[in-house]
């Protein structure tokens, strides 16, 4: 096959490594002689994966001692029901910062009060906000896979602090003290679709509405208790995360894997602010993200749009269309991208622009 | 490898077709250069997967044009939640034929009355009960995976029917037309654990409830309107149900399966009947799974039931120890275990009888 290099937004690209192994395992899981999409996922041998899964996440990501880890069936979109079903008595706090925070917040809306906090546009990230302290937890997008803006710190809040992180998970060492729960879908840097983890302050859970009659998968404190097991768990994406928390920690683990994230984002960013074809979209600096890099042709070359992304997938480059929404270009440059992708992309705007300018 | 029966109850056996065409497309999926696990949901080569899978899905069970086939993450249980939140609105009847059944009927408690009708135990399903004509639907669960108990015809009612066929959908031919919406997951006679499949007349959606707040992610008009795409749909169990599909439509379709099914059951069932070691546990002939064929060690030979299970396992045959809460054997007998793996466990019941009769 001709590899691609892979700046799909999500589902995105995997280490090799992850999918080299994941697909190993699917004609033969842990010397059983079965498939791992037909094993038991109570067998001791995937109950091993998943307990390796949870303590391996635990380390690399310096999860204290206090939190619960647990991965459930579905995404994300999931969890913005779940979130205000269980800890939205009567207000809470959500940053409007993109897409997928603003679709967090209309599930809140069927409990309460959202108070909405948001910048003039999504192309910058509102600062110098002030929280309501009566909230039951604010809400916040750690990073928007749409419009290319991050936070690259651990706020500082005096009530619960909530974060989608499925798009920037593992990509920088974070304070998780700071946050009563990190959650997000796995697939962007840990495995294929159809699984959200958790990590959740296990005191976050005596926070959960007492009066309010939750469905059983939708309640934390159900999932904590039986340990990410109360239903059949989707045994593939837990595999392929194992993998990829395997491999980011012999890679060095976060502190490794930020340095070469920033590393790639430099390498971009810069030819996207030196190229006279190119511009950035993302309005401070502070707030460009590392793993999803928007941009597109500058204004005197706005028609080259179409021959720029020709000109970039016969260079083998996939991905980079923006999305929908916005238009222009995004590359998506998370965990397992590499640098000579990145370089590759890097190369075919300095030579579209040798050829145009 | 060394290959196993795998009698697993679900995560269960997949064809050798469904692993092998996963396999290789987690390595290059449709020619992209680019892993499956690593493809956007939304990528015209993955739209066409999921087209195929809902037409071949719709040819194969022979379902009317006046249903929509989704495809939701999560499982069967996240269903037992959706049910009642969209369609109960008062009073629905719960059919408590066995573990599943009863799991199902307590998300329905939650917003109102659950009229349980129930046989003496799991043992026998239910016969001859009234429907009381003022409720909103009746559940029913076609197989009972852990007791082994299995309704053979489609059951007509007056008011709608909802029936978890989670395991054992595709085994046989079904009336479609006589249910309001079929669901299950899909990790007995589809694909890998991750992913439901939804059946639902249309009709029944303009019954959803129309004064209640249904979160997003729990609303079916929602998934219907956007074709099973409102979020990421977990890309890897669509592949893997079409390759299963394929291989369903190839060998014949569902006659043709139903036909192998009753052979394998047939062959089990009159070891069980005819050895003496052996017991059958369900009650009555005709409630008898072809999916999960559940018996024991007889009254005489109570306490070889070890030394039973340590004798299969030397013949590679996997996963027919008894559900926790029943003991004894479970022989799951979905569609992709085949005659061969069912006549090396009746030939090892007979060799052990030999040796010990």
């Amino acid at each position: 096959m001709m590899k691609k290099h892979n700046f799909n937004p999500g589902p995105s690209a995997l280490p090799d490594y992850t999918i080299d192994e994941t697909a190993k395992a699917l004609y033969d899981f842990a010397g059983t002689g079965m498939s791992l999409a037909s094993i038991s996922h109570r067998s001791k041998e995937f109950l091993a994966v998943l307990e390796e899964t949870k303590t391996t996440f635990k380390e690399v990501l310096n999860i204290p001692d206090d939190y619960a880890t647990i991965f459930l069936g579905g995404g994300a979109s999931l969890q913005f029901a779940m979130i205000p079903y269980n800890f939205m008595a009567k207000k809470a706090v959500y940053v409007d910062s993109g897409s997928w925070a603003s679709k967090a917040a209309k599930e809140a809306k069927l409990w309460g009060e959202v108070v909405s906090i948001k910048a003039v546009d999504y192309m910058e990230l509102p600062v110098n906000y002030n929280v309501p302290a009566d909230a039951d937890y604010i809400h916040i997008t750690t990073n928007n896979t749409i419009f290319g803006t991050e936070l690259h710190t651990d706020p500082q809040f005096d009530i619960p602090l909530i974060a989608d992180a499925s798009s920037d998970i593992l990509s920088r060492p974070m304070d998780v003290s700071k946050y009563a729960m990190i959650y997000g879908g796995v697939q962007k840097n840990l495995g294929p679709a159809g699984l959200a983890f958790v990590i959740i302050k296990k005191e976050m859970l005596t926070k959960i509405v007492a009066d309010r009659k939750i469905p059983t998968m939708l309640n934390y404190q159900i999932h904590v208790d039986n340990d990410s097991l109360y239903n059949t768990i989707p045994v593939i994406p837990i595999y392929a995360s194992l993998m990829t928390l395997r491999w980011l920690k012999n890679l060095g683990g976060l502190d490794a894997m930020y340095k070469i994230n920033n590393e790639k984002a430099a390498l971009l960013y810069n030819e996207i602010d030196t190229n006279p074809l190119f511009a950035g979209t993302v309005r401070k600096p502070e707030d460009r993200s590392i793993m999803n890099i928007c941009f597109v042709m500058s204004e005197k070359y706005k028609e080259l749009e179409k021959e720029f992304l020709d000109f970039a997938t016969a260079r083998s480059i996939a991905g980079i269309k923006g999305h929908r929404s916005v238009g222009g270009f995004r590359a998506s440059t998370y965990n397992a991208v590499s640098l000579e992708s990145v370089t590759v992309l890097v190369d075919a705007m300095k030579d579209f622009a040798k050829m145009k300018a």
